[in-house]
């Protein structure tokens, strides 16, 4: 273990690193040279159009993880230490991460792009601007508001009744003051006053749609079937009505090319888009991974908040969105979050409890078993911190041998991928892709959205039921009128528990899940529950990340972490 | 004359330029490789620490226009098309230039690179994204406000008055329904109610501090003295007394590179920042300024508007700011233009009409004498159009020559600079450089602000006097009181008119100009004086252009112009 990884921030970790050149990284992974648009020396835009295509295609690993706890569980850095790992074994790998979000950036985060010796770089770039993704979403958004309100406000030929207008502003910060506005004020000829409200460009349906999409026409029609709100006479309004599916698709032309960068150890990673887990699907663009696929023996993908969220709509949603079904999955634990669903408070977490650890075994046998419904057997990384004990690791790997699991301590963070801290999962992981994989969905698509709530309430969540607002009930009339009962189920739910009760840490059993409302997704394809309250706009802390972040005469960044 | 070019679109002609790579572009202008960062192969930004100082630097030739119509002047395909001319005349040219704001672009005008076969390429992104100066100039601006309601919501330490917050959100679009909105509603968790409204990017302060810092040292020094608002005491809040300079530096430390892209001849051009023209400078950052005069022994850049507001601007604000005072001016004038300044009403524009025309040339001779008060003498470029007929161009350039003013038509919108269309300026300002010039301000800088306003209204406007309202009074007071009153003025005024009212064409006398209000921009380092409504925020009109958009499934943009 590196001791200096206690000691350095990393971006000083990050800062300190020799980046290969991109076309480098590029010509190592077989991309042509035309298919790059340099941003830089260490980015670059890629042209899927331009990148031929193999026999094979990549297999594909999914990174998911037990239920988060606010300790962190390293999921992002376990995804890059186990590319770098893979790729130390002789695999031909590549990353396939999000982007990250500005806001939490300069609120609590200070940054997302992993962490001591597994991280994708450079990071001050891929957690500011980076290649501009989030504000081309963040721009098309607000095109289409503006847009939007100016019909209303020109004659509002289509009938649209400004107090029915779902499709809210956006954008790439934590200001909680925007979460609720009035617009449209100061007399007739600033516009048509109404109720608004931006959400976090993350939030958007735009980048869902973004995420979604297989390439720029069908962006283009998923756009186009984005509903904005509903007319005096109740029928949907979408993008298409409007006319301006056109230019929202010009603005987001380059967006949609995946952005090419490396790791501390110079494996490639694809970093492109970053959809919200709980109101959307929660991972990168499917571009990216498909094109990750034909360029990589190998891809390391990861899917946000815990495998009940992030997993399952990977394999409901993204899955069938596109061809990238994962053959593996890695289930990320570690010894603090176990303990902490076993009911040791936060501030005790450094302690050894192997009763708490036992106990809070339950939440990660549920997550194993849920991930073996969808025919796949996980392998589950140990995300070793330095306050764990050798004991605690080693009794985790006995508990996990003892299930019948694959398992495998990572050291990551310490001790990067590119150096012996992944070593082990990577040959769990290569042993995991070496057995046939029975991908299945959860769920049919041809059963109605009231049963596909259901079927993932039960089976995945271990609720005894689900119960649906009469709003929700109503919505489910709707969805089946029109036509919609066909999308998959997005479910918006607190990541903290298997239940809608952010309390009920562990495996809770004996409890039904509140569905308050639904939202109909028509561009994304699919329909959001909504269990509990959902932040679609955070804010910021007493102490921002952003007041201690700078930058000297000579451009080096510091307060990035 | 090119018959082509009545028939194509300025996106089309663009799209079907060869364009050399910016990496030549760069080598021919003696700009080292290692100072490039390539965004695509077209577009680099510049840092200017790593391009080698010369013995001898680049002279300024600043073009500018007559009072402007809604018919259009062509000031930038002037511009572009002059240094076209020079280039091809042999003199070592880089031209400096405004990057378009997107909201324009998406509204009224579908883009600003020039027009014709006088056009910076590649047309479609830096009308789009570009590389995102804009973007990370909205995110700094909406990272303070977003930190400033945060430090009022976490318990106001500071005391900030909400009711007295003077720095507004922005968005880069035109979106009248932002204008005056109320923000902060929904209850105790999410913020503290108060008016707001939103700026259109371009009149971000921000974006002014952005244009005349010199280095990043002086921008986050500039940053730091922008006041956001009063206390409940009325004592200024300062972004130094938030302490988040070092956050918005660090989110603008790559966007404060010079960009540099390539005309359809292929002459070097940095097209970097974008002020308004009202509320604040309206020309391009003086770090690309000085940056092309570090490369080129010439230098065409532009200020926006007239000659009235723009060089007026340029030669009291602008060029107090750094080192980049102009060596010649150029004097855009077109015949529709003086015709409608002569009487003529708009749709009659295209009919030869002499008596309007030599009635037009009073705003002309106004322009004319005005830059001579700065130790100048203009060269009168008549911007050609196929509307214009020989005789008229003829009798203009006649005119000049009875005024002692150098002249010469441009044909450069329908046969560019690099063809034969700019060769008569070229000439003419090639031999105005060769002058003498006798460069001062206006005014001094040690005068009242009060007297400075008196002597742009008096010299420049033609006006017999300035009126002060009683909040303008008071503010002047306050200026006064601040230490302030050393700073220049920035005039906010109608473009159309030497008057406050923009219906009063050509020359006018006998008016009083009347400033209702005064605004205290410490960050930019002048003081605002508002004349009638200026628009912070543009509205879009009842047929956008961006309907007209669309991007093919191969990538291939449509629409802009």
């Amino acid at each position: 273990m590196r001791a200096a990884a206690d000691m350095t921030s990393d971006l000083e970790i990050s800062r300190r690193a020799v980046m290969k050149p991109i076309t480098d990284i590029a010509r190592a992974a077989g991309i042509p040279e035309e298919a790059l648009e340099l941003y830089g020396r260490y980015k670059a835009k890629i042209d899927p159009a331009l990148v031929p295509a193999r026999s094979t295609r990549g297999k594909v690993v999914l990174v998911t993880a037990m239920s988060p706890t606010p300790a962190g569980e390293g999921k992002s850095t376990v995804t890059v230490g186990l590319g770098d790992a893979l790729a130390k074994a002789g695999a031909n790998t590549v990353i396939a991460l999000r982007e990250p979000s500005l806001g939490p950036v300069l609120g609590m985060k200070g940054g997302a792009t992993g962490g001591g010796w597994s991280q994708v770089v450079p990071m001050e770039d891929i957690n500011l601007h980076f290649t501009g993704d989030f504000h081309a979403i963040t721009t098309a958004n607000n095109a289409l508001t503006a847009l939007l309100d100016n019909h209303i406000y020109q004659g509002n030929e289509l009938g649209i009744d400004p107090r029915r207008i779902t499709f809210r502003r956006v954008m790439d910060m934590n200001d909680r003051s925007l979460r609720d506005i009035v617009i449209g004020l100061g007399g007739p000829v600033q516009g048509v006053p109404r109720q608004d409200g931006f959400d976090i460009t993350v939030a958007s349906e735009i980048m869902a749609v973004f995420c979604l999409a297989r390439d720029l026409a069908d962006l283009k029609e998923r756009l186009a079937r984005i509903t904005v709100g509903y007319t005096y006479d109740r029928r949907p309004v979408t993008v298409r009505d409007l006319g301006v599916e056109g230019a929202l698709t010009l603005l987001l032309k380059d967006a949609v090319k995946p952005n090419l960068v490396q790791t501390l150890a110079g494996t490639p990673a694809l970093v492109h888009g970053g959809p919200f887990a709980n109101i959307a699907h929660g991972c990168n663009s499917v571009i990216a991974t498909e094109l990750a696929r034909t360029v990589g023996d190998i891809v390391v993908t990861e899917a946000g908040f815990g495998a009940d969220l992030g997993a399952e709509k990977y394999m409901d949603i993204t899955s069938r969105a596109a061809d990238v079904a994962p053959d593996a999955v890695v289930l990320v634990a570690t010894i603090r979050a176990l303990k902490m669903h076993g009911g040791v408070p936060k501030d005790r977490l450094s302690e050894p409890d192997f009763a708490a650890l036992e106990a809070g075994t339950a939440n990660l046998r549920r997550h194993i078993r849920n991930i073996a419904r969808f025919g796949l057997s996980p392998v589950v990384a140990v995300n070793t911190f330095t306050t764990d004990t050798q004991e605690e690791v080693d009794w985790l790997l006995q508990w996990c041998a003892g299930e019948g699991v694959a398992a495998a301590a990572a050291d990551v963070w310490a001790n990067g991928g590119g150096e012996s801290g992944g070593d082990a999962l990577a040959a769990k992981v290569l042993e995991a892709l070496e057995e046939p994989a029975d991908f299945h969905h959860l769920y049919p698509l041809d059963v109605p959205v009231e049963e596909k709530i259901r079927t993932v309430v039960r089976d995945i969540y271990g609720a005894d039921d689900v119960e649906f607002s009469l709003p929700a009930l109503r919505r489910l009339e709707e969805i089946k009128a029109g036509g919609w009962d066909s999308l998959p189920v997005c479910m918006a739910k607190t990541q903290y528990s298997f239940s809608d009760n952010a309390d009920l840490l562990g495996a809770p059993t004996g409890f039904t899940v509140h569905v308050r409302d639904l939202i109909l997704k028509t561009g994304a394809g699919f329909v959001v529950a909504l269990t509990g309250a959902v932040m679609t706009m955070p804010g910021l802390p007493k102490a921002p990340a952003a007041m201690r972040m700078d930058v000297a005469a000579d451009g080096t960044p510091s307060g990035l972490s």
